[in-house]
């Protein structure tokens, strides 16, 4: 089969690699209707995370399942199904507390970007549709594997409320899910920090009230400003740069809450300014898992419509062609077609 | 008048100071009935923060009002009365959300360990007791001034619940109360990391289930050990310093909330650490004024006894041995009376 290998930053290309095959009686193997680039796909393709050998890469997906080991029990071949970027097998202790990506088994999904997959513990990683999904469903059911899940859960961890407050920095998918997220939880303001023409529409689509184009110390203080020098109840940190947490804290609310959900990268919090803020903090990688099941809902009723961040759709093929973009920032968030 | 003046690190000594005076319309003049020596007040004694030039200290109290300015009107002269060590107006939107300590207007309440003290903001910082309270629940009233709040907020901040498993780092003062706040808010297991006998007796006596007697990374060992390997659902964060921190945070399970309640001294929070932790973490100044007319009530009725932790009684005339007997860990908490 086709797919991505990455073998040093900015040279992404799709290799014939092995059929995926069963490994473990509790995996299976799907076959990607769709798959895409993620923004932490960047940290390796941009040289911030070392390369030290070709690997495959992606770890977005939505498809049919083609086989499954002799232990799967709650999916079956022709199911078209959703997954986590982390296999969990969802039955632990931290599963059932809802951070199935802190799983005591858990297990990266690698290889997404390619004509199939091998996703291990699927009886706890992968999440059935009610039937096979309308075409035009499955950009927003991908949208849900991690950009849309993580936009959720940045909401859930900041405690969007009904009447919340809103302020989200980032204007990249996860941000502008959050701004979805933080919409059908019934924030009753959300001010987005961006400063991109296309992502400022999307934003306002998703349910934006409040554009704020000015960053750091300045984009703090218009914080203030809008909400009469008291700052948002919820803030979701959608990017990991150390300004972007400073930014993020400092636009919330004393007994507030600040969640972050990109990968910090050089970005400690100074332990004093966070006593002192009396700002709430909770981050991690999002359980996708937990949201799956209402968040398939949510798509197959038409309510959100969180695969409309995908502004460019290539074929497998032009992989090469996705990274540039998505570096670039010509696009908010590219979709690619085994 | 006589007051406390700490004049350099390890000099404390007792002078006489003008009385206070009526300022602001909005003071209140109160005799003090009791004060104490706090755990953040060595952070001066031992040279820690710098002593540029003499000043009065101490900020924990209870006594009578003496005098009020033009516009108080909810305390009056002779009433019995407690305090936060952060003056209020308990009517600005932080204070509305419960977070006093983050009050536009809040001032420091500086030199209780005196005959007398000035209160800013009389009215949104001072709770008055039902009426004259028996001398034997004078230690306990003051204990709520700061550190039995104290030790309260971390147990909210924390989100401990009934039936929760907390772990509480830190055996001083506020540590052991705590304790004293996780069992009265129903947890239901209590670990406390504690190595020194007297203090662990007290811990127990407060509702403690477990002492774990090892540091670091081991006490964090035993904690896993002590929970089938989940770590406590609740953890809060008692000492402020960087290994405290770190204990703190890997004793936290998944999906957990630790809490920090000591200022932190020299520790950054790693935010990588903090990302895959998935927990959540809240500290700051408590908000005492929040959890006054609560636990005052709590105190008046018996069902609470945070004065046990003064194990050390002097006259006010000894304010220098009840810093040195604090420093050298001979008491928990010594209570000063004028």
């Amino acid at each position: 089969m086709r797919g991505a290998v990455i073998y040093a930053p900015r040279d992404v290309r799709i290799d014939e690699r092995p059929d995926p095959e069963i490994i473990e009686p509790t995996d299976a193997i799907i076959r990607i209707a769709a798959t895409c680039v993620c923004g932490s796909d960047l940290w390796d393709y941009r040289g911030v995370n070392p390369v030290p050998e070709p690997h495959p890469i992606g770890h977005e997906y939505a498809g049919v399942v083609q086989e499954t080991g002799s232990e799967v029990t709650t999916v079956k071949p022709g199911q078209f199904v959703i997954g986590s970027f982390f296999a969990s097998d969802n039955t632990c202790p931290n599963c059932r507390a809802g951070y199935q990506t802190s799983c005591v088994r858990r297990e990266p999904v690698i290889g997404a970007q390619a004509e199939a997959l091998r996703v291990p513990l699927a009886d706890g990683t992968l999440v059935p549709t009610p039937g096979q999904p309308a075409p035009e469903h499955i950009p927003s059911l991908l949208a849900l594997s991690d950009v849309a899940g993580t936009g959720w859960y940045a909401a859930v961890a900041a405690e969007v409320k009904p009447g919340s407050t809103v302020a989200v920095v980032g204007d990249g998918a996860v941000g502008l899910l959050g701004v979805l997220a933080a919409a059908e939880l019934g924030a009753g303001r959300i001010i987005v920090m961006s400063r991109h023409e296309d992502r400022q529409k999307l934003a306002l689509e998703f349910g934006a009230t409040d554009i704020v184009t000015e960053r750091g110390d300045d984009g703090v203080a218009r914080v203030m400003e809008l909400t009469n020098g008291v700052a948002a109840d919820a803030v979701l940190e959608c990017v990991g740069t150390g300004e972007s947490m400073l930014q993020a804290l400092r636009s919330t609310r004393p007994g507030g809450n600040m969640s972050f959900v990109g990968v910090p990268h050089g970005a400690d919090i100074p332990a004093g300014e966070l006593f002192y803020s009396h700002v709430g903090v909770r981050g991690g990688p999002a359980p996708v898992r937990r949201f799956l099941p209402d968040l398939i809902g949510r798509v197959w009723d038409g309510s959100i419509e969180p695969g409309k961040v995908f502004d460019l759709a290539l074929p497998l093929g032009e992989v090469a062609e996705a990274y540039r973009a998505m570096d670039e920032r010509r696009t908010i968030k590219p979709l690619l077609r085994p």
